[in-house]
């Protein structure tokens, strides 16, 4: 895993703080810093990113998550998990990077705003979410620092040869090995199909997304299972589309 | 020990650093937040402090290193340990934690000045200097991410359950207990001593001064043995002083 690991910063407001987490990529060994919508543009000015400016030169903007994760097999996204109370587990970063280090492919780690998080929406693309365990008085870490603090759990069995708890959370482990835009495509797909089909209300369909978009990422959905139903698919929405029509056999 | 830590920053430059290392704090459970000598007095009105505005309300600001750890028995400190060789070993910051969590009395942590860090003067009054392991490239991590680190890693297995390697710094495990006001006492009185011996160079003094003080804290001196010591050099002081005395008896 290691060199493979994305952190993606979704709607980041405080150039500082996307400084700062190209720092700490930097600081643990890693490379690939990804930033969705951004609030501001000039980031890349950021004078936190001592050490880190390469990182940050070289960091990559993306308008959606979807795309932000679309290479990526196993997305992780980190919350205070205060507030809200999603359809989703919610593991202790220490199972769930134990995981993260023993998973073969690449990994997506998600640092929500820092005013509100990651958004239902953007957990929805999540495999499995972390929390860093913290007072609860004070739960809410500053975005810079929650970085550092993840990707120094990530690293810091390496080199010690220290004994690992991999099976900590095997509903993650055990994962589909989709890749994001495959995943996503499915459930784009999915999602035509349940609406064309008259199943998807108007109304509830922003929620009706997200289910489908976590359940499809829940599904251990192989890489060689989504052509496949993607396939099933197409050729339902050939049907809705084609009134009279026979399919292809 | 949880409660008991104190962390010291010293030297600070950016009170956006202070704030940040005061939310840390107080996400991690603490309280105890100190500053030597700061470069800016407005540090209490950083922003950064979002959750740890109370922490940095009443953190204590003292002139020297030695009154901020006066009332600690085990003194860390922090170093990214890459440009030069102190004295000291340097251990890897799960060791020393593991040290710090089964330690029963005051510990205090110090962390340098953003841009040089602790000088061979400030580690001269620790008894074990940390490191987090950093990438070799880029080892020099952002003030407020290493203490957020660090905290971190010192209630990492807190409401766990993990067994820890409490021997894997075993050297600084069975260190003195004596306060600092007292190693610093016994280190002023035996600096004054040497000195009026004529074993202090002039030239030298500085870097001796640095060596008596870590030697000292290296010595397993406990409480009970203070006063003895300071009985003591006090008598050799007197003699000194008093040419031609005969001493107490």
């Amino acid at each position: 895993m290691s060199s493979e690991l994305a952190v993606v910063l979704v709607s980041t407001r405080n150039p500082l703080n996307i400084g700062a987490a190209a720092r700490a990529v930097a600081n643990f060994g890693f490379r690939d810093l990804r930033l969705v919508d951004p609030y501001d543009v000039a980031f890349r000015e950021a004078v936190s990113a001592v050490g880190g400016a390469h990182i940050l030169q070289s960091a990559r903007v993306f308008e959606t998550v979807a795309e932000a994760v679309s290479d990526c097999t196993l997305v992780l996204g980190t919350t205070a998990g205060q507030h809200r109370v999603p359809q989703q587990t919610v593991d202790r970063l220490e199972a769930g990077m134990a995981v993260a280090r023993g998973y073969r492919g690449r990994v997506a780690i998600l640092f929500g705003s820092e005013k509100f998080g990651l958004s239902n929406e953007d957990m929805s693309f999540c495999h499995g979410l972390l929390r860093i365990h913290t007072a609860p008085e004070t739960p809410s870490m500053n975005l810079g620092q929650a970085v550092a603090v993840c990707l120094y759990e990530l690293v810091r069995a390496r080199e010690q040869g220290c004994g690992d708890v991999v099976d900590a959370a095997p509903q993650l482990g055990s994962q589909s090995k989709v890749t994001g835009s495959d995943a996503e495509q499915l459930t784009r797909m999915l999602l035509d199909v349940l609406e064309e089909s008259g199943y998807t209300n108007r109304i509830t369909a922003t929620s009706t997304e997200q289910k489908i978009r976590r359940w499809v990422r829940r599904l251990r959905i192989g890489p060689r299972d989504a052509p496949l139903l993607l396939g099933i698919l197409r050729q339902i929405l050939w049907k809705f589309r084609t009134p009279g029509g026979k399919g292809w056999g």
